[in-house]
């Protein structure tokens, strides 16, 4: 698969140094190109350019930006009709203390209605940076990547993606099921950092 | 402890089940007292009687309950204050579809406004019964219940009476957080049943 990476943060650097070692060829977008570049090049086998490079050349765009720039990150980004858009953002409130969107309506389902004709898949929200950058191998077994999407064929990429970086996928139905990923998301932050258990916790589906 | 289980359908025989082995004194009350004493009987150590009975006998009072009967339930416990009421529901619509309450409140929060002097804790919302009626072991290990509340002490006595029938207690902080915890609940029910795995699954925080 051809994966963006948009956004050189710390999730986005977490993406970009676990898929560089998989078999997809991953281009790395960002607002400071040559950053991106200089990444790329540490990384090895990756390519760096700006958001519209790296969105151009993908078939998966992991937005790994954050919420309050979204809106600005996929104007930036040009056409991306027909194209997997990855939404990991947890949409907090400027204050973190909670959820800017919800309920009703998601981060997840706000993109999709900015940009119809991609295939929007919420995922990875509820993975620390810290357990991206790191092992995602727990004592208990892989990190869960829960997963919602309204097409089928994207949510598999998307899965394959998180199965390639070794985490375990779970389906968890159409895009609207972000309106209980994202709570999941704002959980972990509550409890990574209100709670002090720090940011290297995961979640797991356990099952018999 | 002295504990009430209000409500004797999936959860309340659940808990009944679990609780009758331990060392705390259980009451269970039914709007049907008949079958709430016949149940007590058959586990051997606890006692059965009106919902009334069983919470005038408690410290710790659970309510097995419906969200939708909720408010009816509350008003027939009698005088609650100063107890520590464990609010377990999930507020789905009445097509299962969704929340009924969610972002800017919860059904724990709702439940805390109908009886004020109540120490409101929420807990065991993503534990099935199904698991609660067979064994909370997993392969990984234990599920967890994640548990909220306003009073520090009342959260405690949560903790207990979830360690002690077999769980891993998680506190996830102020009764608010059940904004959080409650579409974790919902979460579940989808995977378990929308996305068909079954409800022999539970939830567990893995840290490093």
């Amino acid at each position: 698969m051809k994966v963006a990476i948009i956004g050189i943060v710390n999730m986005g650097t977490g993406f970009a140094k676990s898929l560089d070692k998989t078999k997809h060829q991953v281009f790395i977008g960002s607002r400071n190109i040559e950053k991106a570049k200089e990444m790329a090049q540490s990384l090895g086998n990756s390519q760096g350019g700006s958001y519209k490079d790296a969105a151009g050349f993908a078939d998966v765009i992991i937005l790994a930006a954050p919420w309050h720039s979204m809106k600005d990150v996929l104007n930036a980004l040009g056409d991306v009709s027909g194209k997997v858009l990855v939404d990991i953002c947890n949409p907090l409130t400027k204050d973190f203390s909670g959820l800017d969107v919800g309920f009703t309506t998601s981060a997840a389902e706000e993109i999709a209605k900015i940009v119809p004709g991609a295939k929007v898949v919420k995922a990875f929200n509820t993975i620390f940076a810290e357990v991206l950058q790191s092992s995602h191998k727990f004592e208990e077994g892989l990190a869960d990547v829960f997963i919602c999407g309204d097409d089928k064929d994207a949510k598999e990429m998307v899965s394959e993606l998180a199965r390639d970086s070794g985490y375990e996928p779970v389906d968890c139905g159409a895009l609207s099921a972000a309106r209980w990923l994202e709570p999941l998301g704002m959980l972990n932050i509550n409890l990574g950092y209100m709670q002090k258990m720090g940011a290297k916790i995961a979640f797991r589906l356990m099952r018999k």
